[in-house]
């Protein structure tokens, strides 16, 4: 529904500018959609409220419906209620999500039109690219908590995806896994100079004792 | 053979420009080959005659002689016997290829030399890239009809290949599809401008009382 | 080891240029790595002796433990002890192990900050790309021979790396084998000029009486 | 936790009863796991409630926590935190699962020693066979809602198992459920005896205006 | 159409009794399906003319549509217009086509009821099993020619299935094909003595020259 | 060659006997040949030296080779040069090898006939069953040291298989680790007599104290 409350779009950007790795390590780890799941262009970072949409196999129908629903900022997800391989989404569905203010797709089944949706600069998150048409003759649930590969997207939640994949994070706890995320991009950057001048991660990092405990041996 | 009849250049050029996911829609959602063929370069779209080759697995000695019995303007479509992912075809066969006229090559195989036939930019649809060699021994069929990638492709028929896929419309068949393709072509190009402008396909198409027939309701 | 011997740098850079595909076919079509594994870069062309890894599943530690065992020009080769896609290494241990002088990195499993490392042009070879990230709790090999993506490697054998895939060269082998490549592409450009002017392949390697023995028949 | 809210045994063992096509039907179609899920036994049908168990690839150890939270009835779902094939589970694990009561094992994973695990009468429902054995070294969750094989399961859900597959019943939906599923169940047993006497379900579900509208000719 | 021409019952019996890898190769090694296509039970051999039926993804209404077209001793191949896996097939549609005198089911996509189709013992070859449950929704072409896993088959072509696979016999050939396969069971049936008293098949079949003839050595 | 060593036909019979999970774990966890190949019968175990097979794709010619070389007790292990499906071995090439004392197959690759090789009870793990035939044209490696299915298998090495999967054991290590295998199976049939009286792991095997350091909280 256009009701649904969305995270807030600075905190949104602000994980598009992190990236999936660095979101995904903040929350322990957890959180990612199915390395299926493959970006369509190269270089693109993204991040949003999901919108879901759940489709029977070879019928898009419910995306008509969920463009209605969209708000400006928002990233569409789109699951098919079985394994579906075909091209679900075109240049003309891309034209009105963007006239709607969608800012990205993620769907665990096929595009279609990919040198247009390149050329519109619509991105696109798909576990295949497919020519194969949909038909609209079956409903299914539209902003609804779902299981998008491998993972469980519930309206509103912060979908954030660039060239690693796509990572989801509670809405509930954007703002906290935000801030993690920023001090481990901090640490990061720390041992990455260190790292450059030669230093080796185990150094850096003291591990090893913790390796010689564990009976690591030289030869 | 060389004698195959070949669908005219100038309706294989239709299509080209058209693209595989329109040619599909406009022969009733048929004709496209399995999604597991992709291009291996961006942005080409190309249609011509198939002039068709069988292949058993790890052997490449048909598609040798497959090429005497090229015609300018020829696609070259390549299916093994049984399932195979050797790199059937290189930078040699692509330049005996062009040289012949063939316009590109779909394969459900492996290719090779990658970086050189995108150097000659010799466009490839194919299952995957593998720098596996092939051997000579075993004859098999040319210029008959084959099933390549879950599609039935007759010798002559057209093969409309872009970076959504590959599909094959029947040589009595090409010139209606070329005029249905051309008419979804249009009808699609007016409500792309409906939808930039910001209309949703519901109210363009009028579908809100056959989905409230079969039972959409709002929360 | 540091002490483990490596393949000779003018060699590595004559297999480099020669390539994947040539070398493969000088060595009697042996020694390619599963196609599974994709360049996540394009262009590059990468030759270097294997720096060698295993890792158990979901756990990158011994490939910080490697890092300390490389020289100059080595190529990382990272294998699981059992199938998995995580991603095992990103943009820090890309910069520890260009900072060591590594030349590449070959894994059967995933890689992630995928933006950064295209950014370094540090060149990867993988079976996937994953944010997915790993744990640093269990010991395995490091500079053993082990199997990678269906190929035998030991520490010091020259890996062969471009767009095409990659190929292993056993150490002991590696200079006569650079010979034959070399020989084979000399072959190969004389070819490449008989089919650019049109001359079929049946009659540039005298092949049609060896077909028609076989029983090959025109209609 | 062993506190977690199970669903009545009476309607566990209604499900068991029905089977999961039958229970998928009766909930709209929904609930189904991952057909990669295959039973490793033949003619076995369970239901229960979901004890839910996370482990990280190729570690084991969550599950020996999970077995002290059992109750008399529950079925064991293990999803690991990303995609492993590994042996996760065996006739140890087995026997002691038995011994708390546990009626059967649904895992996106391996198990191993099946031979031992049929001989037992254990059934499982597993992605694959593998002897790949585990290691104990990493946390994950136990007892709380977790996507196994594309599907959310929340502790105490019903999970019904057979030869088809596995289903996933929302504890709070069952008592409902199960009545839809008995209508079900009786109505197709009415079509059993028309269809079992060469009547056509063209005919008996009075289907044959509804093709002509859509269109259907014969020719 | 029930009117589509079937190949006779005893050359179907032949078939049947000889088996998918003698006929396969009697027919120079063609007209297999894909080897993704499974028996679902152990130990049966069926042939008979094939009742050809196309199914949108999902959708299994045109099944219904093809068992009115049904003549006993068919049997039905289902292949669906894009890759599906979903369960279209159970055990009313099993006890309509055994009605109907169908022998068995081939279909390039899921069946479930599979406990009750083995009971009921109606056999099946199929991709998959899934519970997934299929809509009714829209029309596609029953008894036309179809490509299904891999392979073209006509309507009233001979379809044999067995353990190993799925073969296809072009009905004006199956005559022929059904001589040649008698023949070469009888030249195997000799073999086969031969080998069980410990000859060796170099032997038996006089090929140790044409090896050393290839170039192979003994170390 | 024949002159190969075998590991000692007493070792072999206690591998047989332990099977591939405790001979797995045994060493170190590994040695597993990939979990993609699967027994094609139930319930049989066997253990013997590796007689080893290069096979090129859809080309079964060395596998008469092989047979030449055959010792009693020996198993066959076949790899293509190519990942191949097609149906290398078969009832004739059974009747052969049972002649010449070979105890089973393991073939990353398809085998068919397969009702009559469960008949003969001769034991196969392959990757797949197909009916596709093969030729008789090209030469490669007997008897030399292969990769098969991601694992390195050496002439006369103990090959160990199961309704688990497929282990090699090096030839020199064979005594030393069946001596392990033997203490593990003891040990874990102590342990589960203590797990069938409903004694818990974690208190068997004293890990609560571990559990509670790495910071497991129960809620």
């Amino acid at each position: 529904m256009t009701t649904t409350a969305r995270t807030d779009a600075v905190i949104c950007d602000g994980f598009a500018e992190l990236g999936v790795a660095t979101t995904h390590e903040a929350q322990r780890r957890t959180g990612l959609l199915s390395s299926r799941l493959r970006p369509r262009q190269s270089g693109r970072a993204v991040a949003g409220p999901a919108l879901t949409c759940e489709v029977p196999p070879g019928d898009n129908w419910m995306i008509h419906v969920a463009l209605e629903q969209a708000r400006p900022g928002d990233i569409l997800v789109v699951s098919p209620t079985s394994p579906c391989d075909d091209g679900y989404f075109g240049d003309l569905l891309a034209t009105s999500a963007m006239a709607r203010g969608i800012r990205g797709l993620v769907i665990d089944a096929g595009v279609r039109d990919i040198a247009e949706l390149r050329a519109m600069d619509f991105p696109v998150w798909s576990k295949t690219i497919s020519a194969q048409g949909t038909v609209k003759e079956t409903l299914a649930d539209v902003q609804v908590p779902i299981v998008c590969a491998d993972a469980l997207i519930t309206p509103g939640d912060v979908i954030v995806a660039d060239d690693d994949g796509v990572c989801v994070v509670r809405q509930d706890a954007a703002a906290a896994v935000l801030d993690k995320a920023r001090r481990r991009a901090e640490m990061e950057a720390g041992k990455r100079k260190l790292y450059a001048d030669g230093r080796l991660s185990l150094d850096v990092n003291n591990i090893r004792a913790l390796l010689q405990e564990k009976g690591l041996t030289y030869e």
